[in-house]
């Protein structure tokens, strides 16, 4: 659906709209309120085409916006401030169905612009906040605003961690139970997850610590403590990516040492097995020879000698085994 | 239980007593004493709620308070410093029994708040030396006070790392004496639990760093030797901890060369049993066809030749294993 | 062909021509317009010997830009700067046929100078720019105009990431379908190819942070948000190459592993087929040993129970192989 | 034996002698003169304490005086600095015999105060020099007199480091000589004695490098000089260690390789022998069977036409082993 | 031959001679001219002594200058500056043939002192040089002089880094082609000897970085642009060896694959022999025993049967090796 979400508020007043004339949306930012725009397709060039003229947005940022791997970071102007993070979410907490989404914030002193490349998002809560007259929401200025928005981004990375983490166990207990439906190649988009997560949050940990450390006049200061609380967070999502990093690499490495190990006891088993038999079967081919004159051949007990020739040399063997401690 | 623990002290006078309704305990805070209130269990969310409340907690605050995994950190605000830990221990000398807690401080002019998980801590030594009234504790500032909380809960990261060396000096020797019950997956275990203390002891050292650094009107100038002396401990426990990373690294090493060197072995016997002895099974089973026509097996000495050849055989082979060094 | 390319132009002006004797190119600079002189083949001694007379071009920075390996670099001069970079280009998307080619740029307040090794380039797009007569290359300046330069060699750069990233994928996939046409020394290339991208990429970014922090009086301030812009395309093509460098040995990785579960797997059957027929192989040498006295040759049904011993001793090491997991 | 040597001296003046009593130690210490007083048993307890007495030591540095695991550092006080390091020598040179000891330094303006775990130490040069009554020792300050002490300290790292160069010469000697006394774990020997002295020598780096930058009145800017020279050793030995680090690695990597290498051999010896004389078997096995209707064992050529068969495949398999280079 | 090889010179002025007395060279430096003082061996005790008396140099200095194995650095004194560095040369390309020589700079205003082990040096362009009136290092100041030793010297690390980068193609194409005659030990000499340039030219970088910040005032701003310039050149050899250094691993990597990869094929071969020999051989071991009643034995096309089993047998064997892709 064509268009962009629109939330008109102050304290006292509330109201959400649809706007689907791109020329419309600046009549409806103003001094006494804020205004959040929800842009949700940036993928439909036309529309986005008239937003870039009505907000005379500079061409550079407007291919930030729009290119698709743009790298998340965050850039000073004087009236505005413009953010590109990479948003992460999973409806039904399984790895190998994460959406990822590139979402753009551009905020000025009364207008939050969000650009999204798809309905989607997480600002569900959000939109609930904002509702409610006495929330914070509607008081502190759009900084505040636009951190709650990072906030919501930032707790999806912790969740998408979590199935990570269930993920590593999983693949864990299957090594350790020596289960057969274990693959390598699972350790590996294991990793590949991994990574692709880690190079999402890293940026976005030193765009907050740019945030943090700016003196950009959109940026109050008694709300830095929401910002150092977006950090921590930041920072603990990568220590746990970290370590769940170690751990993949612990798992390949304990993943091969079984294999050797278990290729250990084939061949010890060959060996015992070769080693027993192939002297007694020389043994058994010797008198299977058919020369004229082989005296033990006559023998009476001849046969039984031989057995207990057979025996024998099995028990040295096993005892120089036992020794040996390969049995 | 519910409650919280209460001691109040001054050079001459000290207090101790329990308390169990929250809204009673900011009386007991005044100018003239110090008070070092405990709160046991942060997960009895209802009294929690009273203290926040009581104590007017940011909720920020409050969510590091209560937030089970939150990563270890030093925050200054204008009456007062907060501090959040992790408290690790083991009461009976095991790894696998090591209990680890969270452990919040937050200390102003007058007052210091602890913030446990459980009743259980490394803090007795504290409590006996309260009840000196020559002692420092009784004298120096609540950062002192903070100080001696804080050194505590290092000096049992010693303990923890003790435990950590002698459990590797034990995989060391069993490797050593090629013992079977030497398990690879002990070692992983060995270097999860390294990584787990390294993970927490390090932001300890950073805050302890940023405690040096800060000219917080809370912290006292000739009290930082104290910090400086914590400090120096963390950094030998991090020194410690990296040595026993490289020890396991070397030990996963050292296990796979031994492996590899009793594979070689294993080849090495098979290897020589089958060289010999085919040939020579061989040699049996042509005297043990049927043709009519095979001259060899009139002759008188035929199967005396026969033997002879076998025996040389035998002795060339080990002649050439024994150059080569196979032997 | 000897001589250079050459274009002047200003806002209201264009014009473009070829000049053979380097003696008449100074006479084309002056304060009214800009000129960008295109010098295609720095390896025409006796041409460059005289265009370095000429331009009075210091012999190390004529060194600089003659020498055919130098690393990319940024220097500035009183009247000029002076860059030197690495082209890369791979006309028909193949990675064994990437052109690369040192590219120097040494641009003063109303002149550009660009020398090649060759005639070709990467610059027709801003050849066709520099037509339009209402672009901003015809009106900002020399540094907006190298700016141009660099941006469209960067670009080239994101085309060979692409090349290389296609190519990874190509090798996945034949390492996952376990193809016979995987080459271990494919990967080795790629490692290669990724290695020289990577340190030809890496000083240009350096060159940009220095352009970025200069306050040298050819470098205008508002035309710096064009290179913060190339700056975050260079940290994009090196993140990538990194991702990808990690790739490479991922699968390196991988290959080995696949290797090893491999010969697990030959090592296997031939234990298995061994153990069951050697065992059966010595039983039946021994019914076929010539001795006189043995008794169960006599036997009415003893050929029936040796096969009966036969497909016994299978059975019995097949539910001995089923149970250790081996097959 | 208890007590602690003393040296007293001057330009003109020299006097060495013992002092049992502790509280006889401080009127030794006058203006006129400089002061060396070494004690020789740190764990001599009640010794100890009376000097803590005496001296009016601090508890915390009394603490790192004694403790004795105390890593390398160096604190600036108002009236003297306190260094403590690791002293490290092997009186026969052999590195499962060096000793190493803890030693503390504390000098003011007149008095230079050492402490040792046990008589023995590296400074009987130092105690020669004293005597020379032209010596710089008896003229430049007391940061002079503590830098020959370190410097002392230094030149024993540099003993020990070419132990360690001598024997890792020996082990990769033997490893190329494919000696059989060759044993990994020498190897990892070899690696924990590198780690030990590097962990002791970075610190007294960083403690030098702190001693060059301080501006504390004790510590003279002409002298210097003598600290940038110790300075330079440290670098010179850790760079040397990381040299014999990397040998290590390499030495361990080479020998896994070696094993490999050996292994393929052993390997190719089975399958050559297996390979030329299984199938010959089976075909003597065919001519042993006793099916009374096998034409040719009735040929008059069959028992020869056998073996040119043996010796056709034999000759064929050689043929394609040399092809494939196997042999 | 004992003595120094003197070269004094200035704008018009050119004077070479040989001095053997160390007490008559200081009479050479005047303010007039310039004076090169070549000191040809540092080993030449007593000669060392008295330039060590007559230019007054500073115990420490001299220490370091006699020093064989002191690592390159620069010092910077009231009235000289003291460099020393390594320089390397191989006179006929050979890696196991490059010399390596220590040699130290000490340039006031009017001399450069330059001391070497042996005569030979890679100073001869530079003698031409300075027979030339109207170069450079005629009117230039002592820094640039010794700017044009150090270059001299830089030069020659490149001239050994083409030789280790033509001996890695080498060793790369003889792995590439199986060639038996490739060596692991060569690689692990090739990456010592990389090792030791890497080891001698960073510091050399280092020293030039102190040389470019340092504003002494032997040091002229103008011609710091030489400095750079060999600053440069030292860039790039060491990027150049960090390229080789990793070649040289992924060199060990790849024969280390190739390794496995031939075990494989030897595996793969003993495996397929054995599983399809080792059925058939116990097949005929059945029919070559004695037991009186054995139907199968009577039968007229028994024999012929048994080879039609026989033929059986190993087609399916093939087929199945084909489907696993082990043929
Ligand atoms: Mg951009
Ligand atoms: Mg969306
Ligand atoms: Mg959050
Ligand atoms: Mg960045
Ligand atoms: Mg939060
Ligand atoms: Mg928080
Ligand atoms: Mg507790
Ligand atoms: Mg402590
Ligand atoms: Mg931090
Ligand atoms: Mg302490
Ligand atoms: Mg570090
Ligand atoms: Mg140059
Ligand atoms: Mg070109
Ligand atoms: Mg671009
Ligand atoms: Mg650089
Ligand atoms: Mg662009
Ligand atoms: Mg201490
Ligand atoms: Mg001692
Ligand atoms: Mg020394
Ligand atoms: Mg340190
Ligand atoms: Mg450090
Ligand atoms: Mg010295
Ligand atoms: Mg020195
Ligand atoms: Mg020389
Ligand atoms: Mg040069
Ligand atoms: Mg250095
Ligand atoms: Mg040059």
């Amino acid at each position: 659906m064509e268009g962009c979400e629109i939330y008109r508020f102050s304290g006292q007043h509330f109201e959400k709209f649809w706007v689907t004339d791109p020329h419309r949306i600046k009549s409806h930012i103003s001094e006494e309120s804020k205004v959040w725009i929800n842009i949700q397709d940036i993928n439909n060039q036309t529309f986005m085409e008239e937003i870039k003229e009505v907000f005379n947005i500079h061409p550079l940022i407007y291919e930030d916006l729009t290119h698709p791997t743009q790298r998340p970071k965050i850039e000073f102007f004087d009236d505005f401030i413009f953010i590109t993070i990479r948003m992460i979410y999973s409806p039904n907490r399984k790895l190998n169905q994460v959406k990822s989404e590139k979402i753009s914030l551009l905020f000025g002193n009364h207008f939050i612009l969000t650009f999204q490349e798809n309905p989607e998002d997480v600002f569900d809560p959000i939109r609930a906040r904002l509702e409610n007259p006495q929330g914070k929401m509607r008081k502190l200025g759009t900084d505040y605003f636009s951190y709650t928005l990072l906030d919501a981004i930032i707790d999806h990375y912790f969740h998408i961690l979590e199935i990570i983490v269930d993920e590593m166990e999983h693949l864990e207990n299957k090594l350790l139970n020596k289960s057969k439906s274990f693959q390598l190649s699972a350790v590996y988009t294991q990793r590949k997850h991994i990574e692709f997560i880690r190079r999402n949050i890293w940026p976005i940990r030193e765009l907050l610590s740019q945030w943090k450390k700016s003196d950009h006049h959109l940026i109050r200061k008694k709300n830095l403590i929401y910002i150092n609380d977006a950090y921590d967070h930041c920072i603990e999502i990568i220590e746990n990516l970290e370590l769940q990093k170690e751990s993949v690499n612990s798992l390949v490495e304990m993943y091969m040492a079984q294999l050797n190990i278990r290729q250990n006891e084939v061949m010890k088993t060959l060996t015992i097995i070769a080693t027993i038999f192939i002297p007694l079967t020389f043994l058994a081919g010797v008198y299977g020879m058919n020369f004229e004159n082989m005296p033990e051949l006559q023998w009476q007990y001849g046969y039984l000698y031989t057995w207990v020739t057979f025996v024998s040399v099995t028990l040295v063997l096993i005892y120089y085994f036992k020794k040996r401690r390969w049995l």
